[in-house]
């Protein structure tokens, strides 16, 4: 039964997980790092053919701009994937150093406004029902612009692009407590995006990126509370001990992963269409082991939910027995998936440890050789 | 004209501010400390006969239960102040240690909300027409309850309270990232209060305490957003450099409270029926002067507020003047306005310097001698 | 050989822990609680007897003031225990509201290491070869005392306390980033504690109290410093979610304790004499099975940090392999040791699992019937 | 007297402010920035034509790499300003992926080292006193590889710069707790740099970045602390609502900047070698008044922190008056110093407002005019 469930999972990679990313300071460069969309996705395809629960790939527009968007779904159907969410940029042009969305100058509104509706006509074009909509907009200075004037910019660019999105699509606001903004954020909070998505209708949702929050936010709550609401569009999962650190998910809380995939199961996330989406950069290490990894995090965070005695749990809480309903969900947790997911893969025709599977592949060696020259995709490319 | 707008200005005190109140590690007990709520109305009054802008008292129940409300008004109309906000309390008794109208048990549920329409009796013998709702509800350990139910019970319960009130009434819904509960609060921050609150109605505002937040938090951010939405019903003010430090409004960080008080101003809360609330402990320094200090913080903050010249801020902001905008607000931050409010306390009548006329007053040395003996109010009594 | 280190593991308890305890809104009561310290110590003693690794308890002066240090240790003795670290108390003295040792008044410096100089007798008398220090010293509001001048107190009385002590004794200097002091804390972080300690000799050390750190802080970072610098004294365990929120230890990350054993089995600290003490409060869970938890927390923590293949982890890192050097780590963090332990208690004569052994006995029946009437002791008593 | 204080600071500029800056999303590029060493020392010198108070200019190695630096140095002269501090930079190169002086690899180490040891021969060629080490070293990932053996290699390290250095140069040592490392920083805290700084002597000193701490530390302690101890070396400044934000100094926190000035003068930091350095980027705003609006922001923070009535508040606090303590700091605080500066500027030959007087000189439409072509300095180049 928990292994039905498991296999049904589906986590989508980002095809900016593939090329170089990292801080401020420094993008380090590796080996093997794609060139081009089509490679990103070839990519993306081995974490899939390891894992057997990524077989969808969000793009990043135009960082993933390509000239025929019908024929880069026909290459990830070949290559055993198939295109997810379609990620709107408008932080990356010199127009947007004030804002996007919410610039004091309609002119660059405009703009803006016509790069969301573009990125619908993508979702067209490649079938992707989701978009995801992150702003970085924000302002750096008290008095540098009008919060308030700004969230009626906000207002109207989304309604414009809600009015857009077909009968069967759908978009993801996602919030962020700051960064690059660093005085105020138009969408800094889970509160915001909610009363927005509110206003708008079914078709509007909120995303949780786990990295976006204030020191010491209880993250499951908000997933509690969104799921209870129906306003839970999805997840972009990454982990952070600072701030918005971007690291493999589970590496910095592998508890907090287990509680949040804990609510997401009892109120009912798992089953609907709740999306599980990675986007973390890997500054330090190699790229595809890193999304396997990832991947498996998250499946083991979500076996070990899976687990949990909620009989048992009810009863417990019911008593006002706290140290019992503690140890029903602790006992979950502390049991170890690892021999179940090992399992569940071979019954799937898979590897028991795709870390390995991938390393024994000479996938890498190959690309390293093979993809010399060319502009390596990073971070803005 | 600015002097017309802060000759305006009302800030509520809280009866238990004149008490003794503390830490979890010591109460310490100061002199001339009042017995009764008859003695905090005569406390407040001394605030607001120095202040001229302190004119109503927030009250706690059962903090401030007395046989007789109506008698309590009236002794407070004699020392020339009126009962403000009712607030209510459900954290202080033995039943409530697992919550209150979020506890598993129904019973406990049942007496919580029973205090809370015992509350509303109490405001229609006082006059009252702000109900004040905080509630401790929450749980310390995951899986010691369930989040999404005691969302339910929360629902279940304001919607009663919110049937209850009259035509005038209202009430102001709290939030607060944590304490005492150190897991998962059930009211955890402004979007929690909000979702409810729309839900209600226009009697249901939320109240945002200034010390109630996680790090990095912009509160005039949330400040700005509620006022757009029709739902910023007050302020419970007090400030703090780590966590609910409950010190005194404006002492931690000044530019916060001007910042806060720009975005009242600029979003129609200053004139309508925003309420402006102290809520802080004064653990170490004597009461009255301390309310004293703090109602003068708000002052000063709002006089900065009223003198920023919008005309140019604006005309800096659509030109993308990033260092101009911001130099027209710290211009005005930068002004020394206690010169401004000294003038118009003596256009009131009143002393310039209110904290030198209590000294001198001899208020205190009455107070010291005459209350000997009885017991102390403090927090929780 | 893992089982061999477990089981010469000692944890200590605090004597307060038996006591009730809350938070500054409310100290909920609980059935049979100890009424004085021989109470408290056999309670204690009910922890060791299930556990088998926490010989020893710690007392805090004047909450477990006796007239008979000697007859008490023997109590302890008797139920199977001994005294352990004595705990040393200036904050609960109204004369302490504006500081101890570091206060503005010389005489209340003066009763504040009086005090001090007495614990050390306490010492001689019990036994006990460890003084705890933890000053609740500092200030609410900027200017109200002389940061720097307070520091030169804090090194006078520290530099008495030293002097005091005797060849086989040594103090534990603890910091603490907040709490009762709200704008600045004499001994905030690991750096003042150790500076003061360097200064002094080697009978002064920094006790890691797990709950005060700001956000962020990496505490293996601070145990791998300290143990490197032969100043780690030992630990105050216990978890937090927000500030110093005094959970059981292990409750809200474990993954974090499991990473402070790590360093502290790296580094030296689990076979020297580096102390592992438990300092919680038990606010709404039933005191001894809460203590018997979170023994068991520790356990596992250590046990698992253990099982760490050092040498394939220094491989990985030489080798630069950032993924098989977390990999290695991670291994062990998700092993289920819980059989390991169950099997290592049998093999000591105990029960597999402590929780239910003590559920069994029927000694909470036992004090809950035997303790009515008398004062329970609490939190400041 | 005060006047003669404020005009003998000195505020150092970093070459780096004047070329682009920006966040790992987007370096916003502006109009003439410069193009090469040359024309940033010219930038520089613009600040200090207008404040009077900014003669010297950091370098940053190898961004400000040059062929002769004896003739970087006279051009600098020839401008009317100096060099100032040397920065090192060991971590814009790939094999710094794991870290410079502490990476695994002593090959890395030693190149890292190499680079160290030509700053200091910058230092001997530009009659520089002081060299500015910042280590962005640190891990991604638990178990990535080992903290002791880190500090022991930068401890190594640390050694070898010290040696080197000449008999009236110094080194500073900076702390960060966390960026570009977002697990754990090799440098995280104040208490680290000065643990390294005690043992190597008196040329090894803290410089404080008011940037790069946890949220909720009190950075006024902290300065009081390591002037107690003859520690601190000097202030990178700037400020932060979030992380390590980089705004200008004195823009977030007016209020803070003011409590460290009033520290750093109580502390005689004032009169000694304690180096007042900014470091900030100016993503959004135009450079050179960036730089100038942050000159004047800690000269107002400076002038009211000499405007404190130290005998009042020696008196207040000798006596425990908490508000009459804070009421003297508050009123410099409150008081509008900008008439004061304007006079000084005035006596000083120079403009009242260097902002005004800045942006009528024509200068930025001469660069913008003159710099076309080339490659624009920016973060890294």
């Amino acid at each position: 039964m928990i292994k039905d469930q498991l296999r049904q999972q589906r986590i989508e990679t980002p095809s900016w997980a593939y090329g170089n990313s990292g801080t401020r300071f420094k993008v380090f460069a590796q080996q093997g790092v794609p060139r081009d969309p089509y490679e990103k996705l070839a990519d993306a395809a081995q974490v899939h053919r390891y894992t057997g629960v990524a077989p969808t790939v969000a793009l990043h527009i135009p960082w993933d701009k390509v000239d025929d968007y019908a024929d880069l779904a026909r290459h990830a159907t070949e290559q055993g994937v198939t295109i997810g969410a379609i990620n709107s940029n408008v932080f990356q042009d010199n127009d947007y150093m004030l804002g996007s969305v919410t610039h004091p100058d309609p002119e660059v509104r405009r703009k803006a406004l016509r790069h969301l509706l573009d990125c619908v006509d993508i979702m067209d074009a490649t079938g992707s029902d989701t978009l995801k909509l992150w702003f970085s907009d924000g302002t750096n200075y008290p008095g540098q612009d009008d919060i308030r004037a700004r969230q009626d910019r906000l207002a109207e660019a989304l309604a414009a692009v809600y009015e857009r999105l077909g009968e069967e699509q759908r978009f993801l606001l996602e919030y962020k407590l700051f960064e690059p903004a660093f005085y105020m954020t138009d969408l800094p909070d889970w509160g915001t995006a909610y009363a927005h998505c509110l206003k708008l209708g079914p078709k509007a949702q909120v995303v949780v990126d786990t990295g976006h929050h204030a020191p010491g936010t209880n993250i499951e709550f908000i997933v509690a509370f969104l799921l209870r609401e129906g306003k839970l569009g999805g997840f972009d999962f990454n982990s952070r001990f600072y701030a918005d650190d971007d690291l493999m998910v589970g590496a910095a809380d592998p508890f907090q992963l287990f509680r949040i995939m804990f609510e997401v199961i009892g109120g009912g996330g798992y089953t609907n269409e709740t999306a599980f989406m990675l986007d973390q950069c890997h500054n330090i290490e190699p790229k595809i082991p890193g999304q396997i990894r990832s991947v498996m995090n998250v499946q083991e965070a979500t076996a070990k939910a899976l687990l949990v005695d909620r009989d048992a749990l009810a009863v417990a809480q019911r008593e006002g027995d706290v140290l019992g309903a503690n140890a029903v969900l602790m006992d979950a947790y502390n049991t170890d998936v690892r021999p179940l997911l090992g399992e569940l893969r071979e019954e799937m025709g898979l590897a028991p440890d795709p870390m390995a599977a991938y390393a024994k592949s000479g996938y890498f060696e190959k690309i390293a050789a093979d993809r010399v020259g060319g502009n390596q995709a990073g971070w803005g490319a």
